[in-house]
């Protein structure tokens, strides 16, 4: 058991700074008088402790005020990806159970559309700034302890593959996240996290929760743009940012050579394996950026680089955190140094399995080691590398390619923006790799000659079969690649 | 369940600084090997999970191996206080029920005049450097995971009064703990914690664990020397240092007026309420002391001034650490604001009670709450004021008299190196303070002089009516004034 954080947390040091939302400053004092009138709102609403509540929200103050009133009413956060289609949105909300959605005025007609077959369903439609409406005079307890044990959050993971699965978190899966991410970042008194990601995914979500936990400030940003994220970094005192590689692509081309001040101490990089011409340009410019692996599953990072070894193992996201078991393996055994396998990871973060769905979490989790179907493999030291997802491997004539090794080397070619790999089948191999490119804008550039540039760069079964120069490339909203719509548009 | 917190520290940063005691200098991969050997070593003696290995040991690289390698086998903790006569050392052997006595050649006299009738327990001489000692061949199971409910340490409480009562510490009562302080005093890369208290008690033993956990440097000092201390601070960039307040004195005494540099960011002050003239001496001179208010049965720290509020809360201890709840109790009800009553406290820091002594843990424990014996109370913003031991309270005609406060008042005359006060019987008003006071070298003061000085500071009833110049005080190892030897000096 421990206190309720918002309320320990204000009780401990009720005026500091908790929140900034464009001109709006919020003490920790501030947010837990929003969380609790919130509470109090909803409290009029007939849930019970343990409902599920999804949020169809922009990033915001109501978003993090929600946080806080639907533990403190003991409800489950449900939040959903405001990029989904109404038809992905009800889907979600089905198999959540949810008893109650609140949107915004910007997700209305998703809402809306996407609930009109749910009638067990209750909506609430949230004004802006919900602390301008009367306050109601419910009475509510006063805050309670949270057990570590209780669900905190029905997250879906953003999966660029397959199905989405809801995984449970705990208040305890988040606790030690945050435990686990301060005994490798550091905590500092002077710390400000800036959440540029989406809060609805479990990057974001982990920058609010460490907030109250760790009584840091924390900027949100309603969206992700690169020049706001720079000046918020120049002029606000950010210490830690969190990004994935296309927003930290963005950041540095629109700041040019000019080098982030010293106050920003950590750019956490997760999202994905990372380019590595992209790590180079930071190491090139002083960028104190750290790779990090997380997963929806284990309550965001699973394993981060130190900062203290951002340069000598460059590429790699780290060791483990903490309180985290990571190994990775092969054909049911662990593997050794060097070898190639699935990333499996135990402890205090990782999730008790999907809501509803055994089947799903038996598949996953054997002798509470959780399997992510992620390839990776540790170095001599320790250090893991993360190659690509499983359901992304090409098999072709017997040898595995992954995506991402062709991606980083088309990447690096002096004309291309950006670069999407899959397989598509092949009479004679089974697989072979096939290629979507983005240009650079004005930059020339064939099929032919990337080609070319790979083979010199690649063993010949890696080397892209099609090459496709493409304008753009799916991505989800936290910036990962979807190969799926990719493969489909070969169809 | 959390990985073996050295191995685990070992694992992601295996070349950091982890100890240094005089030249000894170790990598938390040379104290991991250490601490391995050690228990290679202690594996052949046939103990059994659970069993207690007493601890009779001189601050040094040994007891630190000693406590890491006690962990790995499953072997629980009883460090003893090397000040203890044969007699009181017997008694915690016997009340432990230890299975070993380790001791070095300091405490040799000691360890075997207390263990001369206790045809149980085995006895092992520890040479100063036992890695010298050839390894031993016997192949140890690696480490494992460490429940966090298991029982780390048996510590015997160093109360002033009444008998020791020997305070169960699990592996999660020292995690929560050294969360807690992290998130108090937050975590720096360059974190070096100096520890010259006793290691035996548990405001040293958290240091050690401290280190492993957030893998900074601990410099362990072999006994107090202000000397020492100050030149450490000075030239070995310690960032952290806990003492007690006859320490602090000692060490502010021995440097004059010099200021210390800015890389000492905390002085972790406890043992106790501290003299007001004392903080308002570091204020001027810039020291960034914190008080803290700790205790055996809560493995350290329960509540710790912040440091940005070491100022404007002088003489406070602070708001509870984030994980522990801590409210004053008047007559079995939370007491309001500014209203003296019993701290009792909650949380995960809390001792599961105190070991094969059931009704002594019903006595404290209630509801969770554990009952501290020390009067206290809260001001309006919840900042916590220790005032003393409930079991030092003197009562005088139906007035309370607490001995801290006059003794402030008394250490507070320029002439006064050091002051203890107790109660004595009085046939009108039941019992009267009486007071000891150590007068500053080559200062003249008299008895009268000082009552008068209390006179015009203290109501009647809280002027000492004796006033006895001695030498010198009795105090403990970690410094707490022993009142009771005081009192019974008066028989």
């Amino acid at each position: 058991m421990l206190p309720d954080w918002l309320h320990q947390r204000t009780s401990l040091t009720p005026d500091r700074l908790a929140l900034v939302v464009g001109d709006l400053h919020w003490s920790f004092r501030d947010l837990d008088q929003q969380a609790t009138e919130m509470a109090q709102r909803l409290s009029t609403l007939s849930l019970s402790i343990g409902d599920r509540v999804a949020l169809l929200l922009w990033n915001g103050a109501p978003f993090v005020t929600l946080v806080h009133a639907l533990s403190r009413l003991g409800l489950v956060l449900v939040p959903l990806n405001t990029r989904l289609t109404p038809a992905e949105v009800r889907w979600q909300l089905f198999d959540a159970r949810a008893r109650l959605l609140i949107y915004d005025e910007v997700n209305a007609q998703s809402a809306i559309a996407a609930t009109h077959d749910l009638p067990e369903l209750r909506l609430l439609l949230l004004d802006r700034w919900p602390h301008h409406l009367p306050p109601l005079t419910s009475h509510l307890p006063p805050p309670t302890s949270f057990s570590l044990a209780a669900i905190h959050t029905l997250l879906y993971t953003s999966g660029t593959t397959g199905y989405p699965k809801g995984a449970l978190l705990t208040y305890g899966n988040h606790w030690w996240s945050a435990m686990g991410s301060a005994l490798n970042l550091g905590l500092h008194a002077d710390d400000r996290w800036l959440a540029c990601l989406p809060l609805f995914h479990v990057g974001g979500l982990a920058i609010l929760l460490r907030g109250v936990i760790y009584g840091n400030t924390v900027i949100v940003h309603e969206t992700f743009d690169s020049a706001a994220v720079n000046q918020a970094i120049d002029e606000e005192g950010v210490t830690l940012v969190s990004v994935v590689s296309t927003m930290l692509q963005r950041m540095l081309a629109e700041r040019g050579e000019r080098r982030y001040p010293p106050t920003l101490r950590c750019v956490l990089l997760g999202g994905g394996p990372a380019p590595r011409d992209l790590l180079e340009a930071c190491a090139r410019r002083g960028v104190p950026v750290v790779q990090t692996y997380g997963l929806t599953e284990a309550a965001s990072q699973v394993a981060t680089l130190a900062p203290e070894d951002a340069l000598r193992k460059l590429g790699s996201a780290g060791k483990p955190l903490f309180p985290t078991e990571l190994r990775i393996e092969r054909e049911g055994a662990e593997a050794s140094a060097g070898e190639v396998g699935e990333i499996v990871v135990r402890g205090p973060t990782v999730t008790p399995g999907y809501a509803d769905h055994p089947e799903a979490t038996a598949q996953v989790m054997r002798d509470g080691w959780f399997h992510t179907g992620d390839l990776g493999y540790l170095d001599e030291e320790g250090y893991l590398y993360v190659l690509d997802r499983r359901d992304d491997l090409i098999i072709s004539g017997g040898e595995n390619v992954y995506p991402a090794e062709v991606e980083a080397v088309l990447r690096s070619h002096p004309a291309v923006e950006d670069a999407g790999v899959v397989g598509v089948p092949d009479e004679r191999w089974g697989q072979v790799p096939a290629a979507f490119v983005v240009a650079r804008a004005g930059v020339e550039v064939t099929e032919a000659d990337l080609k070319s540039f790979c083979d010199a760069r690649l063993a010949r079964y890696k080397v892209p079969t099609y090459v496709n120069l493409v304008p753009s490339l799916p991505r989800n909203a936290s910036g990962k690649l979807l190969r799926r719509v990719l493969a489909e548009n070969l169809k």
